[in-house]
């Protein structure tokens, strides 16, 4: 059930106060990563929409969207593309930047990971301001992929990084939310 | 058969002449990963010995371990534990140095990641001086981890990271061998 799920979840996250700073509750996501019950019911459940469906590869975000995507990708039998700060890739990239609080970053994945009209699934642990994942949707679109759902098990719906996907006709899938940030 | 599996595993990665620095021949496993064939194969083939054994926690070693470690632990019902770069991990850790080429850096996992006695894989993509996971076997029996084995796809034997763990009677499994580095 739904709110027993949510429960569960909720409950395996770990919550630090002030972190990276003050006045930020970090949501640390490790603690429901080592529960096996709870990885394994997070995993499931992000799936399940998409089971019997044609989904070709799962994106990951570098680093903790490679541990869902992995399990992801393993479960639905779909292949892994990682998506990398730049410079961690050994073969031809496209790039794309993308605003932190502070400054620009710059995200790359290979040019060949993804064939053009491929089904992908994006996948990173928690979506709050949804800039990281908004430059990875563009990168996977410039590639020609047709996104069929990013999944998150976190929302921070208040600071309306799903609504920034919704706006490029991204699905947005995700399991628990926390208010404020 | 084992034959057929490692021929359509080694033709899976892509190989860079050249790469990081002259005279090296780098082993890009993102094709293997890309490839939902091979990745479900790598995946399952590396896990099957473990299958109905007790093992409850996979640790993976930033950052493609984790791509695989996170595939590894939900096939075998464990919970996942990263093993990360110093300073990336938002609560108590514990750490420890280890050599690169040149010069140190450091890795750490969170305190609580283990219980001592806790029966855990350590999972990376590819073994060759095996540095950093002598230094994550280290770390995971300084928290009171009971190493069960240590796998990884590719092997560069070669380079002798596979002596390094063994002879800390860490068991090593890995899938393929290239000679040479």
């Amino acid at each position: 059930m739904k709110s027993n799920l949510d429960e569960m979840l909720i409950s395996s996250i770990r919550n630090i106060p002030d972190y990276p700073k003050p006045g930020v509750m970090f949501r640390d996501i490790t603690t429901l990563l080592g529960d096996a019950r709870a990885f394994r019911r997070a995993i499931d459940e992000l799936v399940h929409p998409y089971a019997g469906t044609k989904v070709e590869k799962i994106a990951g975000i570098e680093a903790r969207g490679f541990i869902l995507g992995g399990a992801i990708a393993h479960q639905l039998s779909a292949g892994f593309v990682p998506i990398r700060k730049k410079g961690k890739l050994p073969h031809d990239t496209v790039r794309i930047a993308y605003s932190l609080e502070y400054g620009l970053d710059e995200m790359e994945m290979h040019k060949d990971a993804v064939v053009p009209g491929e089904k992908v699934i994006l996948v990173d642990d928690l979506i709050a301001t949804g800039g990281t994942a908004e430059a990875a949707a563009k990168l996977l679109r410039q590639m020609g992929a047709d996104i069929v759902a990013a999944c998150f098990v976190i929302d921070l719906p208040d600071l309306g990084g799903r609504k920034k996907l919704e706006a490029l006709d991204v699905p947005v899938r995700t399991l628990i939310a926390f208010e404020g940030h």
